[in-house]
């Protein structure tokens, strides 16, 4: 799934080791800024900060006998460091704990992550735009239940789609801009370890540790481009339970666009069908198959992230200042949601860019009910005529002859005595035209397209506000 | 779960019928505002639409046939029209499709519910703040892994049950503002069916359609009290699935507070207990308890809203202009979501304000291990004194040998050789005190009760901004 | 879903209610036949344990204070036996905890439950036989991916659904038969109460206590008609996580039923249609609608019942010799798991009794590609011929010309130059009908009509023994 | 979780990689002992079936091409045979599909990692029988809703914890006896481009078919070691979800031990300790700590496996021949369920190996109530003698005043004038022993050490028997 695309490298082992790895450096830059660590303790330690240089498996193998990764990397990081510059070894990963450096750092790949995922989910966007904007007025069936409904247009089903992708955006950028704090609590969330550390070594007094608290979580958010927390957020997991149900979103709603790309793709509709690179959608024993492999792709991610995600959610419930499992919980789930919902971002830029869309399937898919897709209007246009009621029994017992005696809906109604001298002259061929009944589909388009995909939070020009 | 609370009524099956009947009734008045229905008629439909007069039973019974219960409900709600205005009684539902009335009226649920919760969520963050003041220097062991850590505070532990329920009400709160919409597409999102009606019964020119689909959205909303969509969300379901997440998260981060009240009513812990009115807690079999039910049922609901809500967000990935089967999938997932947190939230309140804090018992607690909870504030002051590394040896050692032999932390680093001269006169006394060693809890609390939960999307004094 | 289906009254609070009385009043008798509790007491027990009497919604709110029903409903039965026989009233849950009653009455209502699903389970696998017999040589696209692959035949499909049908029916047996245990532990899990009033009421000496636990499981289990568990099972919950496992495999095994039938019901494939009684599957909007709502209900259920049993199975994480939150989030899942799969159960009787199938449509449908769906075919015949390679290339550029050009394949290979000579006159013609084509499909109906559906524990003719 | 266990490399890339050529290899030599292949080309087929000859990165970049690994497997795996036996190089993948080499090689990637799990199953259950049979008669409080209920014994838990150890073993081996089967269905389960090739390259007579289709299968799943399928599982994905619901069962039920462990635990419960070995549960701030991360690694399997599953399960709703994304699903969540309980396995071994218990510690707790633990057997006796309700009402009364006071319910019990010369001499004081109110802990131990866990499928000495 995220083999080959963009978020593949910023969710590997090195990417995450690395950002580990940034968090302290980050926070040796910090407390250099602040005065309690010397300047060249921090460049000392920025230096050595550098994954390659480490021993990733070993690493995970001793993370086995702390339940966490850090111990061991503060001690490879700290020998790294020490055989530079020995005296700048004391400094490494100072007052700090091991939740604080992991959190930082998961922050760090979900913040750089987001930012790929975004990029991609704006061009898929771009790409649905144009296609709701050039089939804006393209009609086809609508369907509900599995069966024609009512026409509708494909310029209609790529807005909703591409109000999903924006609404995911939202949801992402959102937490990216104000979501991803840095994780700086100490030991047991009280920062207990860094003022010690503080007092210690930059003879802060006891008076001003309030004001030190404040500053120092403000240098660490400043080199580190992430937000400040309300308060350290060991046990208060609100970070990973709004990003979780972001990519959640994300990975479901370009569920709908794979969905319905696949229902338009089945043999027997064939209105749109996938861009088809040589070689794509191969099949290792049919030769003519052209398989719909993006939307297969996008539709195994959509399954999946909403399960995972439900598991990160459930870690809020976790006891204590550190829960001994529902924190080491999150690793691996955050990981896939991340890999997953990037890998779908990605996969949907490629099929809503490259997406072949065939109006005349549509428009010959729309008479296959023979006009039994307008019911809805003749029964409207009846309804003042001979009553509700008498209209939709007519209607009802003229699709079903339609139905049984294969034959169109206009000849039918046509030669039913309750209805003569009902409609005038040509009107019941007008009302039956597919296409005279899309409804508002061309204004919501055009809505769709100048305006935002919520009627929440930004101000828009064609924007729907709340009622 | 919820028997006996607010959203008890606020979600049962009479509840939701009138809802749906609500809808029925606010669209003929939005249709009637824009002159394509007689006011009369909006007036009996209004006056008939009483969920007391209709047969509940009946309706589910119904609804197997037609796969939804707004067919039935159609059919119901137009006879007790007809038997008071026969005229008026043609203009039931009109133009409308089953999803418009349930969608509009889940959302009207959803709602009252969650107007509900949000106020039991902001007595339960005043009652928590309370004891955060109360308790701001209130020492306890901070716990990690299960086992004491470092110190803490009681304030800062109450601190962050309540950041985190005020983090729930804001999400919440957005989804209440900006996130419930009216539904209003017609049978396929296209809103054909309204606009062929007002044609017939308004005589709205075709030219105007645009603008009619416009206000009838706009008089719908206001009718309803709910909000404008971006687009009929049909097949769009990011209004369920927003709602789905904040409710998982209401549910879990309460489930937060009820797992630590556990901890701390242990029969070992005994650092806080339920509030116990008569019967309250009673076993069957055994005269002395007094069970800690309110945190049993809160963390009930956390363990099951995040994995129903799973399946709300799965829903996204829904085909065609309606889907036939995940549409369907929603509703009792939805109402056991809003149900189990409604019941969490109502008992929090209990539990919050309720809370007996033993402070005696923490302080008693914070002694078990002898001042090993404060080996890290030890190893601070060594670092710079005997080297980081070898400070730690001393305090593993010591530690160790704590354990083996059961005595005090003080007594043994007081006799190791290579400690000699190493504190000053009563230093060590000091430094061991655990109640001198809470770190920042006072001002983190401060901090907390002055400023917002979220570093996010609103001002405040103590806010701590974006890094 | 259940809304007049067999499980709803198996199901509803009533059901649950007198499951646990009838849990008090078999304990009653096994205590009785042990001869430590009256012959009387234990019939005055009997008879006053009817649900009738009690208030259920006093019960439920009494439920609150207790954090489960049971202690009110012996407040309430013991009051009920006073007013008959007051000595009697001494003897109600005689040594017995609130968990016993419970889960000995939630054992009753799934082994109640699981009958009728059981039922309904047979007679879909019957109907889905006979489907599969008749249809044995239908032949018909096998779609994968979306797409035509190569042909296969109706009754394959039709065998396919019922295997997955018995599949889950052995699945639920096995539970039923040996899976669904008393509940018999006391307080904690060691019948400590039980043995003490055996000693007090029956004079059971000390040494006879060992002989007395297994009579009194024998003797409960006898008269429940439940299994007798290798150990009190409080904290050990097996029997509803294997009963949740069950469930969702049923309700997603029918899920496979439904879906596909979706799939065959679509306007454009229009290989099957659900049984359409007057009135089912109407729309209110468009009068043509025959909604195949059985698919539609039943893949509702198949969406939520997994996830609902994901929540059950973690509640095997349950700490202490009773969880304070984990037991109770059971009953709601475990409730709801039953009424939507019993649910989903019934609907699917119907929807496989009376599914109609049209064997035009899928010759019809087999057509669509002009011969593509037998590529497979011409390339095994070819690769012997000109090599394996040769054929794929040649097949995939006449597949890919016969897409451009919109001609069958038929007239393509003909043609092509590097073809010439290489097949049999007659024999393209032969080898490109899809009737022809079916593989073993006829053989596979047979075997699986013949034999069992797994290949697991039971003999069977056609079986398919392990490798 | 799983670095440096068993079940790494069982599970990882190359693994996975592996059984997919041991299925090509498999399949060839299946068909060169019915004579439709060379033998010569099966041995080619098998000497370069090695994965350490493919590049596993090119694959998996391949892979998102065809949506599956198989079509770049097969191209390279023909590409290494045709370098040793150009001839051969025609007979890989011979009339076989994508999906048959993937499921094939997933349950033979299943079956190797059971066996490491099932091996480190036994061993636990191996490690808690003798915890059992040790503690017996080692009393400890037994709690309810975090409470201590009645005394219980440390042998019945550590029998509990073993047999649900027992019963995930029994579901596994279930699985791996008759769960795991090859899958050979060809293009779309018809078998069809087999027996194509068996006609081309072996000349079976058409009439010979279904012989040539069980013969095939049964070699096939010969060469593997894997169970013969009913029916050919493209599209009946039981075995999948059987496997997902026993590696769920086993994950959640190692998650009860670990759970239980943990309360042992805390600070201020020490009633057992993990094993620490040098460095093991190392802090990286606080020297003192050695944190219980056996136990933390294997309750955050426990809280992921569930909803993983739960995905598994979900993929058994799968339309058509083959799912467009819900095969496609199964991938990552079936390797990580199998990674993750095959984690916690091996964890749990050495967590049940090298448990330490503290009998006087879980003494001194028994005590901490001052005999209310058991009150429960106080009125048991007092029932007969003074009425049952009167002997709740003063027990409550005694509890009440003993919590208030802090006095031992002795002295209070002793004083009150209701039950003046209600004991005999020394009764009370025996009675209030905890020790002696263990129930049938004891011969609860004997009965699950002898016999087997389940009620249900093997016969067994002390095994309980279906009521």
């Amino acid at each position: 799934m995220r083999a080959g695309t963009p978020v593949e490298a910023a969710t590997g082992d090195p990417a995450w080791l690395q950002a580990m790895l940034d968090a302290e450096a980050a926070l040796a830059r910090a407390q250099a800024r602040l005065g309690t660590l010397p300047a060249s303790a921090a460049d000392a330690i920025g230096s050595a900060a550098r994954a390659g240089r480490l021993d990733t498996r070993a690493l995970a193998l001793a993370a086995r006998e702390t339940a966490n990764p850090v111990v061991g990397l503060v001690r490879a990081l700290t020998a790294a460091v020490a055989a530079e510059d020995p005296a700048a070894a004391e400094y490494v990963h100072r007052g700090s704990t091991s939740q604080d450096i992991l959190d930082t750092g998961s922050m760090l790949v979900a913040a750089r992550t987001l930012r790929l995922v975004l990029a991609d989910l704006h061009r898929t966007a771009g790409a649905l735009a144009r296609l709701a904007r050039e089939h804006r007025d393209t009609p086809m069936a609508g369907r509900t239940l599995t069966l024609h409904a009512v026409p509708t247009t494909f310029g209609l089903k790529a807005a909703g789609w591409r109000q999903l992708v924006l609404q995911s955006a939202e949801r992402l950028e959102r937490v990216l801009d104000h979501g991803l704090p840095v994780a700086l609590g100490g030991a047991a969330g009280t920062l207990a370890g860094y003022l010690e550390y503080a007092k210690v070594d930059g003879g802060v007094p006891g008076h001003a540790l309030g004001d030190y608290l404040d500053r120092l979580t403000a240098a660490f958010a400043e080199e580190t481009g992430l937000a400040r927390p309300p308060l350290p957020w060991h046990a208060l997991r609100t970070p990973v339970a709004d990003l979780a149900a972001a990519l959640a979103h994300t990975a479901a709603a370009l569920g709908k666009f794979a969905v319905d790309v696949q229902v338009l793709a089945r043999t027997e509709v064939a209105e749109a069908c996938e861009p088809a690179p040589a070689g794509r959608g191969a099949s290792s024993a049919m030769p003519h198959k052209r398989n719909p492999v993006l939307a297969t792709l996008i539709r195994s991610a959509a399954l999946q992230v909403p399960v995972l995600a439900a598991g990160l959610t459930q870690c809020l419930t976790t006891e204590d200042e550190r829960s001994g499992g529902a924190w080491h919980a999150e690793w691996l789930l955050l990981r896939e949601c991340l890999r997953l919902t990037g890998g779908a971002a990605h996969t949907a830029v490629e099929l809503a860019e490259g997406l072949t869309v065939r109006p005349e399937r549509m428009r010959a898919n729309l008479d296959l009910t023979g006009s039994q897709v307008v019911t809805e209007r003749i029964a409207a246009v009846l309804a003042p005529r001979i009553g509700r009621a008498e209209a939709r029994r007519c209607l009802t017992r003229a699709s079903a002859l339609a139905d049984r005696e294969g034959r169109p809906l206009a000849g039918i109604l046509g030669g039913l005595p309750e209805l003569r001298g009902v409609f005038a002259e040509g009107e019941l061929a007008s009302l039956l035209d597919p296409e005279q009944y899309t409804g508002a589909a061309g204004p919501l388009v055009d809505r769709a397209l100048d305006g935002r995909p919520d009627g929440g939070d930004v101000p828009g020009a064609g924007r729907w506000a709340p009622g």
